[in-house]
C-alpha cells in the first residue's frame, strides 16, 4: 500500500508516465540555466573554490573534502566530517553527474546546483562559516579570486555570494563521467556488457527497479530544474531491514517542508557510479552494494531476491560505472604576507 | 652571548664555514638518495598516496590536508588539524622545495624524506593510522593501489610501509618552485629584482640572517641527507616577542631527544615562498612576515630594526616566491562495492 503522495508527486507522476521509461545514454551536455552561462574562465574558477579549504571557517574544510573529485565524488564514509571533527546527519551524495538531478540534496531542498553550493559553506557542521558575508569577505580579500571574479563575472562588486555559487556550479556541470560499458552499449557496443550486466538489466526492469531509477542519471526523468522526483523510502516499513540499519529515524523531506505528506520522501538518488560510491543510503548504514540491492527490493517493491539474482543486478550497476576525465590540478590564488585563518 | 651547542652543530659550523656563504639560486634537482630512485610512476604512485585521505583512520585527512600542495605547501593556519577535528602542536612546514632540506620535522627528527612521510600517519592527532600495519592493509584492499605497487617496486609483496613512504618522497622531489625573481636575478637577469629587494638582499647579509639562512633553500648549507643544520630559538630570550608569542613553551628538537644541549634547537626553516606561508614560527603564532623579521632580527641577533629595513627585507624574502608547476590532478584507485572507512 503506497501512502498518500503530495500533489507535487501526484503530478509528477503524470509527467513520468509521458517521458520515455526506457534506459538512457548519458547525454554529452548537463541542461545550463540561462542565466548562468559556462566559460572557460568561469569553470576554473569554479574549480579553485571547489578545491579550496579557505571556504570554511577554519581553513580546513573544502566541498572536495567530503565530494572528492579525485575520487568517486563522495567522501565513501557513512556520514561526512565538517570543521572541529563534526559529523554530519546523511551521507555525502557523490558530486560526479549531479549536473543532471533536477533536484539537489538528498531531500531536493535545493533547486540547482547553483542553490546547493550555497548550504555546506554555512552549515555550522559542515563547513561552519558564521554567514554568507563573512564568506565573501574571505574570498574578496584574496587579491587573486578578486581579480579573477572580476574577469568572469565583471560589474562593480563582483565577489558575491550569488556569484561563488554560480562559479562552482559551473564546474560541477564539467563533472560528468561518460563512456560507462552501459553507455556503450545503449550507443550500439553490443560486447560493451558482460552477459551477467545484460542479466542484470532485464532483472532491474522485470524487478521494477526501474518504474524510479530511470532517466540519464538513473534517478528519474529528465524534469525541469527544481522539480523534483521523490519516493517514499521505505515503503514497506515492516521488515528486518529498516530496524537493522535505522531506516526511519531520518523524516527526509519532512524535515525541510514540515509538510506531512514528505515523511520519509528521498529523492530517487542516481545509480550513475554507484559501485563506487559506498556505504549507502542516507545514514550511509549498508556497506556493501549486494547488500543495498537486497534492502532496496524489500523495503521499496517487497521481494526477496535470489543470490543470483543480486549477484546479475551488481553486474549491471557495475556497468554503470564511467569513465572519469582528467582535470589538472588548480594553483589556488594565494595570499602573500598574512595568515588568512584564526588561531 | 651562545649557549653550548651540541658537538653535532659544533661540527657542523666547521662544514658552513667550508661552504661557500653567499647566495644560491634553487638547483635544477634535488638530491635523490641511492636506494629511491625516481620514475614517472613512482611519483605517479606517491601523488595519489599524498592526496588520499585513506591513509588516514577515518578517510578525512591526507597529506595534502596540511600540506596543499593546490597552494603554499601548508595549510596557513597556526597549527594543523588531524583526525576528528584535533590540533596538533606545530605548525605544518611547506612541503615544497622540502626535498633541498637534509633533515625533515621542525625539530629535524626525521633524517629524510622517506621518514618524514611515515610520521602523520600514525600520529594519534594528525591521520590517525593505529599502526603501519593497518595502513599497509588498507593500501593493499584496493586493488588498483595493488597493482601499481607490483609495477614500480615489484617483488611479491611490494605493498610496505617503505615503499608507501618511498613513493610519496619520489613525488615530493618533483614538488620544486623554480625561477622566482631571486632566482632569474641570480641567473643573470638583473631586472628581476626590484631595487627594494635588491636593497633587501644586502641587509640580510649585513644584518646577519644569512649567516643561518644560507644555501639552496636558504635553510643551510647543502649537507649530507640526515644532518642537520640547527640553530637556537629564541637566542635571545629578554625580550618582549617572546613572551607575547610564546616562543619558549616548545623546548624543539629536546623533545625528540632529550639531551639538554638540545633544548630550544630547531631546524633552521627555509625562506622559499615564505611570504606564501603565513602564520610564522613552530607555533605559528606570528600572522604577518613583517612581524616574523622584526621577531628574528631581535631574538637571534639582539637587532631592532627600523621599518624601512625590514620593509627591504620583505621585498627581498617576496623575491624568493617561485614559480608552482601545473600538475595534473591524480584519480584515486576505487574500491567497487565496498566501504572502505569505519562507522
Amino acid at each position: 500500500m503506497l501512502n498518500t503522495k503530495s500533489k507535487l508527486v501526484a503530478a509528477l507522476f503524470v509527467v513520468v508516465s509521458q517521458a520515455a521509461m526506457g534506459f538512457e545514454a548519458l547525454p554529452d551536455k548537463p541542461p545550463v540555466p540561462a542565466d548562468n552561462s559556462m566559460s572557460a574562465a568561469k569553470v576554473k574558477l569554479g574549480q579553485q573554490l571547489f578545491l579550496d579549504p579557505r571556504l570554511s571557517v577554519d581553513g580546513t574544510v573544502s566541498c572536495n573534502s567530503c565530494h572528492n573529485v579525485m575520487g568517486s565524488g563522495t567522501d565513501n564514509r557513512p556520514v561526512s566530517v565538517g570543521v572541529g571533527g563534526q559529523k554530519g546527519g546523511r551521507s555525502a551524495p557523490t558530486v560526479w553527474n549531479s549536473a543532471f538531478l533536477s533536484v539537489q540534496f538528498w531531500d531536493g531542498r535545493a533547486a540547482s546546483l547553483e542553490d546547493q553550493a550555497k548550504g555546506p559553506i554555512l552549515n555550522p557542521v559542515e563547513m561552519g562559516m558564521p554567514s554568507s558575508d563573512e564568506a565573501v569577505q574571505r574570498i574578496r580579500s584574496i587579491a587573486g579570486y578578486a581579480d579573477e571574479f572580476k574577469a568572469v563575472f565583471g560589474g562593480k562588486e563582483p565577489v558575491t555570494y550569488d556569484n561563488i555559487a554560480k562559479a562552482i556550479a559551473a564546474y560541477e556541470r564539467t563533472l560528468l563521467t561518460p563512456n560507462s560499458p552501459f553507455d556503450r552499449y545503449m550507443k550500439g557496443d553490443k560486447n560493451a556488457l558482460p552477459e551477467q550486466a545484460k542479466r542484470g538489466m532485464k532483472l532491474v526492469e522485470k524487478v521494477g527497479c526501474t518504474g524510479c531509477h530511470m532517466g540519464p542519471d538513473f534517478a528519474g526523468p529528465a524534469l525541469p530544474v527544481g522539480t523534483g522526483f521523490y519516493q517514499k523510502f521505505p515503503t514497506y516499513e515492516n521488515n528486518d531491514y529498516v530496524k537493522k540499519y535505522n531506516l526511519m529515524a531520518d523524516t527526509g523531506r519532512y524535515a525541510a517542508t514540515k509538510n506531512e505528506d514528505d515523511k520519509h520522501m528521498w529523492r530517487v538518488p542516481t545509480w550513475r557510479n554507484v559501485a563506487l560510491t559506498a556505504p549507502y543510503f542516507h545514514n550511509g548504514s549498508v556497506a556493501t552494494l549486494d547488500e543495498a540491492v537486497r534492502v532496496m527490493a524489500k523495503t521499496q517493491l517487497d521481494k526477496t531476491l535470489t543470490d543470483k539474482e543480486v549477484e546479475d543486478i551488481v553486474a549491471f550497476l557495475n556497468s554503470l560505472t564511467g569513465v572519469f576525465p582528467k582535470q589538472e590540478m588548480p594553483n589556488l590564488p594565494l595570499t602573500p604576507n598574512r595568515s588568512l585563518t584564526d588561531k
